[in-house]
């Protein structure tokens, strides 16, 4: 076994090249292996193996600064840096994140998770060395998805304007995590077809010399034209003209290759783009059949690819992907949009089914929400459907495009609050906080599933900027016997009782119902209010409560600055100052990977730790 | 005057073009003589009159839509549209709007402030047209400046996807509102130096012939080199390559040859961009050579070009000017980032001094961000100066780059709270709230020209996240007694009185002290207290301030969900609800344009307002 002999950074340089074939093979039963009983990132792993294990072998970490676009493609980097060890416990509380992390190694000089930042990164690495007087590369590593981000483009134009020594490695998969969409993939893939550019360079004047009749002064001619020769011939052209050299296109499978041109990257002078073509799943057929099921994957079945523990139930994307079939049917005005997640957000139904009224924008959630607005003005109702932390990249669009306005457009938030394993840069704890601070907004969360259905059907018949959030994971299907009609503004008390009114949010209901079971025992009679609206605040449930409740209980996953609790609490400060507050919220600080039960007990926010605020506070 | 028979839209198609240049002059005096006194846009405006009247003599509105990017360009679109009337009150309260307002006219079809939406919204109205089935053109002009933001090539790149009938204006002046930086900005200025693309149009195969010794054999390879005639001769190139049909560039004050080109657009199938060359400040010669100071000014004297009423004394923005300069001599490791604002933000000086560790990303707010975060990864300190609400472009990257990796960032953010004539799109109403709710962040407000200046010392010698957030215009020079020196978390006593206390954050303790003089007319003994911190809250001072005060008085220009008001109620709620809260601050709604002080009074934040309620609520 290669593998053994890895134990930490650079280990990879004692083993010869012509091995790493196996090496490469090693990596990936490794990666089989362990991401088929974890769970984790496996399409783009087993893609980035031998790009890589070139990277490794040309560089020299920690020194030189790889930077990893996203970062779910770093388990071969974690591997070649020492961390063997840690995929046993990888994206569990306290074990290995699934992304880099500088507090996991000094190899990580970038801690990542969301998309199309690694250029900018980049650039700020590579001014801070040259201001120091520092010796080292800089390499971001960009998937071609990830190019669809506007902040890419924002910071190849900001390398090209700083000429500074930079290398990009474009690791082109021909698709994000979903089928790659827009202009610049359709730039890719005609350049995946024509000579590369390093054929050009052995022999320009052969080239020429190939057209017949192109005589001396035609060459001359030819020459004289700015960049003609480059126009003629060179596929990445865009790139050039964008400021960058280009390298490439070269196959992202074949190591000797890659080590060839990344040496030769580090002698070019200036910005320089190395275009890399590598296979999504590469080395394991159902993952190569079905990139996008393969992107982020529970524990599965490694001989079929069929995922384990699948207990049937619906999670809240199902209902949400029903949902929006149902409208597509009934509501000729709704559009789905979507950034780049047609299956994360659920609407690939929608898109097989009515695939003129389905918008996929790319890895661009700016202009995903300004162009809802524009087709909101258009006379269509559009729903935004995105993950609550990838929301956080509109906000400015949301308050200026939408809000602003006051369109109606309606934000589908999934995956708001814990999200589990994915960590700190997916968890949903902000958007209350942003949604609500924006006037004209509207935002509700759904105890269970029907009411997500409800509330959806809401915000169709609204008329202005609404925001639906709604948690990862399996849809909780309680409470079903309580499902008033939703009114704007107004929550829905459950169960009416005094001294204690639990005033939950969303999927916070479901804890409540489990801290009221506690309560009942102890011989309470607690309330339980589903908020439903966390924007604007239902203040005559506030008042209603206040007459015969000494403690209200806010709870909700989200910051505690700007979220439920601060509302309420500043509402019965000034009308009801002897009603005590106890708010359980996310804590002021970043939450890790773990499953989100064990991160609510951390936060504070599971049934047994409210239950015990409760019995303390009376 | 031709300008006296433009009473309504369409008006302008009953003067024949030849007599346009006529009109334009009339335009241009008529800019100048109103701008002039009432301040506003001028430099872009002055730039944009021939390429508004040539939009407006080819395209019908309001049935077309043409979307103004930034929209500071719009003042000759609203004399077209029959707005010469508004233009007496000009960014005033009640007043006409310095940008597109669709409460203001049909012809407006999308409200703007900020930069890089226009093609996002374009590609919205073309998509719910299409499924309508309905019948007209979308335009949107965006400048060179706004193609340097990430969310424009976001939506070209989505455009070309859709292949939809589409015409994208670029209004090319070779700068934004400084000068352009950047690949694009670069690859932009070699094509002005190509030949346009019309003679290429009119001979192809001229052109060929021209080139000696090229037989027609070598025509023929040559064809069949994919695109190889587009890439030697097309200026436009990279948009082609994005997917988007080509026209320019072209003289964008001959108004003969942009209907021509306007008409030959609305005949191109899918999406196509017309490359429209213009100069900024056009007509007025001070403009023409300073058009940065003439991008937004005040009245200014019409011979000489100079501000009128400037009464010399510092604003804000000097202040941090002249700190920074310090900063650059002192501190090595202080680099200044701006997203094409080194006017505005005033880092211009700092520019001059120490042009290796200036960056102007242009407009960029999200690679801004990341980058600082790079450049503080790689040992220097980024001071990254942008306006709050531009700011809200980067909330993602506050979060995700910077917070989370708990970076030593300073952020120094200008127009925070209300800014004036430039209205809704450019008010700083919620930084405090989305800076507050990120984990690691730090965020300071100055109460006065001194306190900045310390802030700014102290932002320097701390190490994470950190903000200082102050408002645009002069800066107050009262209080200049107290200047304790500047401890994380600590707010600052200026009088200690008891029974009422003033809790003011930045800009409002200088409104604090007026109220307190008022209550002290009253046989009061106000305390008056200078926030400093709203992230982390100085609690031991409200454990102090509870213990003989009845009211506590908080005072922001800020929005109340997730500010400093709603952090102060949370903790005394639960601590001392005894004490009563009033909170000042901007109401849920946006706030139009204005003077500052008329908004003030209206968002009821003003001293007389504030002093009222106090009164109101013993």
């Amino acid at each position: 076994m290669l593998l053994e002999t890895i134990k930490k950074a650079n280990d990879i340089k004692k083993i010869p090249p012509d091995k790493f074939p196996q090496l490469a093979e090693e990596i990936r039963a490794f990666l089989l292996d362990h991401v088929s009983r974890t769970g984790g990132h496996l399409a783009s792993n087993l893609g980035a193996v031998e790009l890589t294990m070139a990277l490794h072998y040309v560089f020299c970490l920690p020194a030189d600064k790889i930077i990893w676009d996203v970062g779910h493609q770093s388990y071969t980097h974690k591997i070649l840096t020492g961390r063997q060890e840690g995929f046993d416990s990888l994206r569990t509380l306290g074990g290995m994140s699934g992304f880099p992390k500088r507090s996991e190694s000094p190899c990580d000089a970038y801690d990542t998770g969301h998309s199309s930042t690694s250029i900018s990164a980049g650039v700020g690495y590579v001014c801070a060395r040259d201001l120091k007087g520092e010796d080292y590369h800089v390499i971001s590593v960009i998937g071609d998805g990830a190019l669809t981000g506007g902040m890419a483009y924002e910071a190849i134009n900001n390398a090209s304007a700083l000429k500074k020594n930079f290398i990009i490695v474009l690791n082109d998969n021909e698709m994000s995590i979903s089928e790659n969409v827009g202009g610049i993939s359709s730039y890719l893939s005609n350049m995946r077809t024509t000579e590369g550019y390093f054929e050009l360079k052995a022999g320009v004047k052969n080239s020429l010399n190939k057209i017949p009749g192109l005589g001396p002064a035609a060459i001359k001619q030819i020459h004289k034209t700015k960049d003609s020769l480059k126009r003629l011939m060179i596929p990445g052209m865009f790139f050039e003209d964008m400021g960058l050299t280009y390298l490439g296109p070269i196959n992202g499978h074949d190591c000797n290759r890659m080590i060839q041109v990344f040496q030769e990257a580090k002698r070019v002078s200036g910005p320089v783009l190395v275009h890399v073509k590598t296979e999504k799943g590469r080395g394991y057929e159902p993952a190569m059949r079905h990139p996008a099921r393969f992107h982020g994957t529970a524990a599965f079945d490694l001989e079929h690819g069929i995922p384990l523990n699948n207990n049937g139930k619906a999670n809240y994307t199902d209902i949400f992907s029903t949902v929006m079939r149902k409208f597509g049917d009934r509501e000729e005005k709704v559009v789905a949009v979507t950034a780049a997640m047609p299956d994360g957000t659920g609407l690939k139904r929608f898109r097989n089914m009515f695939p003129d009224r389905f918008f996929d924008v790319g890895i661009a959630e700016e202009h995903a929400v300004t162009f809802a607005a524009g087709l909101a003005l258009g006379g269509m109702i559009p729903v935004v459907a995105v993950y609550s932390s990838f929301l956080q990249r509109a906000v400015d669009q949301i308050i200026e495009d939408v809000c602003l306005q006051n369109l109606h457009v309606i934000f589908a938030v999934d995956r708001a609050g814990l999200v589990g394993s994915d960590g700190e840069t997916h968890q949903g704890c902000f958007d209350l906080s942003y949604l609500s601070m924006i006037p004209n907004m509207t935002v509700m969360a759904p105890k269970n599933k029907w009411e997500l259905s409800d509330m959806m059907k809401f915000a169709v018949s609204y008329d202005g900027p609404i925001a639906v959030r709604y948690p990862r994971g399996e849809a909780y299907d309680g409470l079903e016997e309580f499902r008033e009609p939703i009114v704007r503004g107004r929550s829905e008390m459950i169960y009416r009782g005094k001294g204690i009114a639990l005033l939950a949010v969303g999927s916070m209901v479901k804890t409540a119902e489990a801290v009221r079971k506690k309560l009942l025992e102890d011989g309470d009679n607690p309330t339980l209010v589903n908020a439903r609206f966390v924007k604007p605040l239902d203040k005559k449930m506030l008042d209603s409560l206040a007459k015969d409740h000494e403690v209200i209980v806010t709870m909700e996953e989200n910051v505690k600055s700007g979220g439920f609790g601060s509302a309420v609490v500043e509402y019965l400060h000034t009308a009801y100052p002897e009603v005590q507050v106890l708010s359980a919220a996310l804590p002021d600080v970043f939450m890790e990977h773990g499953s989100p039960e064990k991160l609510k007990e951390k936060a504070g926010i599971d049934a047994g730790s409210i239950y015990n605020r409760i019995k303390e506070a009376r």
